[in-house]
């Protein structure tokens, strides 16, 4: 089993996930990530997947299932288990609980030698639609305190497989990360009476020096604050606390905003890994008006070194006005 | 002139430093790192270097300093500068500074291919000798707020020249994680009139399930909740709030100390890249009872993903106390 921890001095969980050294990619040379003979997530290798949550087929004129567009299936080396109980168990100064929790695989699309940057229309559809339907599936269990959306592209950003997937984690537990945005959300909002959020897209939108795109409901910007070369971040224009009510024609231009931003980073940058991952308010939250859900890409093409682990200060080499420029005029 | 911006909902720091990308390494291939030709650390390149601020000279017979032991020299390509306003400057709804600070490289001997897991007493003592003399002389200029060292070894924990070497960066602001630590700690003082730190070595000299190393003045140990795997940190035995007040026999002991656990590491995980830094009170701080310096040691084994960067949570398959187990019983 699992096991969450907390630093004792700052409110740090970390999971302790022994099991996850068993897996075979830990054990094998460093080709099978690019091997499609030995891909597990592959159409024709479903046996080698563990149990399928959700799939997406492709309708066909007789009405039968043949063929999938996407699958979501639990991740055979979780880092988190179903069944565990949620209470904090004292171990002197130590705090502790059992790693209850979720962990799926996203496999999103068929084709091995995609990338997401390449997918058409139906295809980020597909995956869209699949995050929202895992969220609302799994925030039923009232256990999960936060479920966390993400992807790993390339082996730099921590791919263990080269087929196209993202991951879904739930928590019992809201990240430090989250609470933080969340309690500085808040705080702007208590002294400004607006959502900070909002107040940062009305000011980039004006100044237009870090916009990479915008189209009717979001708009891509590189941050003031950028952490990272390229570092971008994708938002709803309207006030939304929640990722997961989204709907309607949102989905569409969250669609094709996210393909051409991730078009743009591949060309502009040379096919980069990246990680993305969803910032959203916790679940069980009903909605508010402090916090405003983002998708947040980050190309890995700097090291993080001691100086960023020492601090949480971070040397980033590339303006974002001229990230945003590059990409922009693409 | 590099420039500090702020995160406007979460009390983050960045630097931005465009000049850093002119830096000859990323304009040339990789094996610069390794080249011993083009070493601009090594003795007879000292021409290659800025501006030595400190040298440790090895003494000679007739009393002429002819041979060095180590130099601190300024960084070519610094992150920060030392010309520059140490006042905030709004921008909107955004916050920068000018990047205000300095930024040195301690080249820690004149041996291209010697790694600090190798040194002897004399070299050891003779880097830690320097970073406290470094933080001494910058803490004498009130602007800066905060002075951190740090090392990065292998390319993959961001080094980007092979010779031994590790920076200074003195910062015009406490970066975010010393606060919340200095926070966490001030907390659990108040609740329970002691320190956390102290009541850590406390307690797993008691439980001896992690601890790495002792001497008379210092443990080394894996710390409960550890992010990675090998995670070390080098805590002083009795409260002490400041490194740079470091003198007498615990040099010695800490320099024995910690050649012993780099030693360590290198032989049980096969040379691994690795960071470490200090984490130590804000040098304007006189002293304080709350917070204790530490080293932290993290072996860069895994990749860091979306996961991690997504929360501030992080997934660690190495449980410390096999880790602690494995290094203390080498």
């Amino acid at each position: 089993m699992p096991e969450l921890r907390k630093d004792p001095v700052i409110d740090r969980w970390v999971i302790i996930a022994q099991e996850r050294a068993k897996r075979p990619i830990d054990h094998l040379p460093a080709s099978i990530y690019d091997s499609k003979g030995f891909c597990p997530l592959c159409p024709g290798h479903e046996v080698k997947t563990a149990q399928p949550v959700y799939t997406d087929w492709i309708g066909s004129e007789d009405g039968s299932k043949k063929d999938w567009r996407l699958r979501v299936v639990l991740n055979k080396f979780p880092a988190l288990v179903h069944d565990g109980d949620p209470s904090i168990q004292k171990d002197g100064l130590y705090e502790k609980m059992d790693g209850l929790g979720a962990h799926e695989v996203v496999i999103e699309t068929p084709e091995h030698h995609y990338s997401m940057a390449d997918y058409d229309d139906d295809q980020m559809k597909s995956v869209i639609i699949a995050y929202r339907e895992r969220i609302l599936e799994l925030r039923k269990d009232s256990r999960f305190r936060y479920i966390l959306i993400f992807k790993n592209y390339g082996i730099e950003a921590g791919a263990s497989l080269s087929h196209p997937h993202s991951q879904i984690i739930a928590l019992p537990i809201v990240p430090k990360r989250i609470i933080e945005e969340m309690k500085g959300a808040h705080s702007y909002n208590l002294k400004h009476h607006r959502c900070v959020y909002c107040e940062m897209i009305q000011q980039e939108r004006l100044f237009q020096q870090r916009v990479v795109l915008e189209n009717a409901d979001f708009i891509a910007i590189e941050p003031f604050a950028a952490r990272f070369p390229f570092e971008t971040w994708i938002l709803p224009k309207r006030h939304e606390s929640h990722f997961e009510f989204i709907n309607g024609s949102a989905v569409d231009r969250l669609t094709t905003l996210l393909r051409d931003v991730l078009w743009r980073i591949k060309q502009v940058l040379n096919d980069p890994p990246y990680n993305f991952m969803f910032h959203t308010s916790p679940q069980n939250d009903p909605g508010n008006l402090d916090y405003h859900w983002r998708l947040e890409i980050t190309p890995k093409l700097t090291k993080v070194a001691g100086f960023e682990w020492g601090t949480g200060f971070f040397i980033n080499p590339m303006a974002p006005e001229i990230a945003a420029d590059l990409l922009n005029n693409y």
